[in-house]
């Protein structure tokens, strides 16, 4: 099968539809319409072979993985998902890799009710690189720049549990069911509760790097700092008994490809920020406030500083 | 420098703006304003080394093909470009590399008043993925299947010299001077001929995977085929200096690269559109019309038909 009747048999027919897509896969560029009062949120990610994820990684965790790393982008800015464009790049056209990739790519987009509305096909290193496109009301979006001093830090789910679970796939025969396992392979993105925060957290970022390297780059934009409690950090019962206290807390700080959300909320929403968070049963925990001189402290229950480096993935 | 810095440097700080880029590069996402009675036309391509292009083409021209290739698709919608993603992975960050690929890029995107708002970068075999984003007026779109029995087919330019300069950087030592080097090298997007087009032709597609192949897809949308005449072919001077009549008609027909606009006009539009491109300095011929029945078949001045392989770039 060539290029075309390979996106014709693994892509086109499992593409739904949505009113505001005019033209989808097939032409030159898909038409879409964009609703009055609503902001365009565009993001895009790749996922490479042997650099993001292991090349043994089931290509249904592939498909899904690097779809739920895009939409996790989306949710960082509160916006609703809308449409999606894939640029595939792999060795050889393996129908048995495309059937199981293109399986975990849809089950997740239609969960989100994103559709597929364009993208290539090439040969070479394997590599998924997918553009997303979200909606979101004028004016809403959450982004990176509206932390003050004293506003409450926040992060949702377990962050660590994913850089487990890839030590796991490292280390070989993992049980693709184990938590961990599973938060690598199938993370889900916090779409829900980015919406959710729309008009109560006054920034967002998405933990993809590490929760203190996303953090950094979230207090950064206004040269301000945290505190942050370790006992506070949300580290799982998996992730504590597969590495320990200490272990676990540094992963949650810097293992990376966690994909929840931090946000900051002022003091005063903090009530009504959690409240929203429940009514989507998304989890979160307060680990700490913004401090207005920059640096990260993270203190344990002494109140005594401890050194994490502040390094995530660095991407060379 | 980590991914962060060599984006500041090599990106952020050469991405214009418009006033229509809410937020650009440095959040999770952009925001992007589509401006009332216009449609967003998407459209997603991969370079790829080796595969799309010699590894060794110099980085300025690889950051131009990639925005022209790209830039291409918007113009065979009749879009006018407005914003653009970019996801670059590369082997290691080479900063020489980076600087001229960058300018190659910038210069073009300037020329066409398309702003970078985001993207990625990651350590992996060298991928140039960009997502380009246009604006049309609403209906107003060009599309692959508005083609009808009897329309004329035209195509813009010197189809075969970028496959002719492939060949000449293929073999070595080619001057980067040389006329059909360059159109392989910077290849000239028809965005303002894709413009002049709106309302007068019936179906237009980009020429990159060689004239017959992206005709054949043209025509496929409804089962039509065509007519082609190849003493109407626009060969140019260069490409019949260095490759003699037969195959300069062949390369013209089957080589791939060109990134012209392929496109069908009723008999009673011809006129028009001739017009149209003159006013844009783009010159067009009209090679041949569109038959009723499937296949496409070439003509000599006998009015024999000629077997040309209707393969154009494989992509697998």
């Amino acid at each position: 099968m060539d290029e075309f009747a390979l996106i014709r048999r693994f892509f086109a027919a499992a593409a739904t539809s949505r009113d505001d897509v005019i033209l989808g896969i097939g032409d030159d560029a898909a038409l879409l319409k964009v609703p009055a009062g609503q902001e365009l949120a565009v993001s895009t990610d790749s996922l490479v072979a042997d650099v993001h994820f292991p090349a043994t990684l089931p290509p249904d965790a592939v498909g899904h993985r690097a779809l739920a790393a895009n939409l996790s982008d989306l949710a960082a800015m509160g916006a609703t998902p809308a449409w999606v464009l894939m640029a595939l790049t792999l060795p050889e056209p393996d129908e048995t890799w495309l059937e199981s990739f293109s399986r975990g790519f849809f089950v997740l987009a239609k969960q989100h009710g994103v559709v597929l509305v364009g993208g290539n096909m090439a040969r070479g290193p394997l590599n998924v690189t997918l553009t997303v496109h979200g909606l979101v009301p004028r004016g809403m979006a959450l982004t990176r720049g509206g932390a003050r001093a004293g506003d409450l830090i926040y992060v949702t789910g377990h962050p660590g549990d994913a850089a487990a679970g890839l030590k796991l796939l490292q280390a070989g025969g993992a049980d693709m069911r184990h938590p961990c396992v599973r938060r690598f392979a199938f993370p889900e993105p916090r779409i829900a509760a980015g919406r959710a925060l729309r008009g109560i957290a006054s920034a967002a970022i998405d933990v993809s790097d590490g929760l203190l390297a996303d953090l950094g780059h979230l207090l950064e934009v206004r040269g301000f700092g945290a505190k942050l409690v370790l006992e506070r950090l949300p580290v799982s019962e998996e992730l504590l008994s597969l590495q320990g206290q200490e272990r676990a807390w540094e992963l949650a700080l810097t293992g990376g490809d966690d994909y929840e959300l931090c946000f900051t909320v002022h003091a005063d929403k903090a009530t009504e920020a959690e409240a929203a968070l429940q009514t989507v049963g998304c989890t979160a925990a307060c680990i700490g406030a913004v401090e207005p001189r920059v640096g990260i402290h993270c203190l344990d229950r002494q109140g005594q500083p401890r050194d994490y480096w502040r390094h995530g993935h660095r991407h060379f």
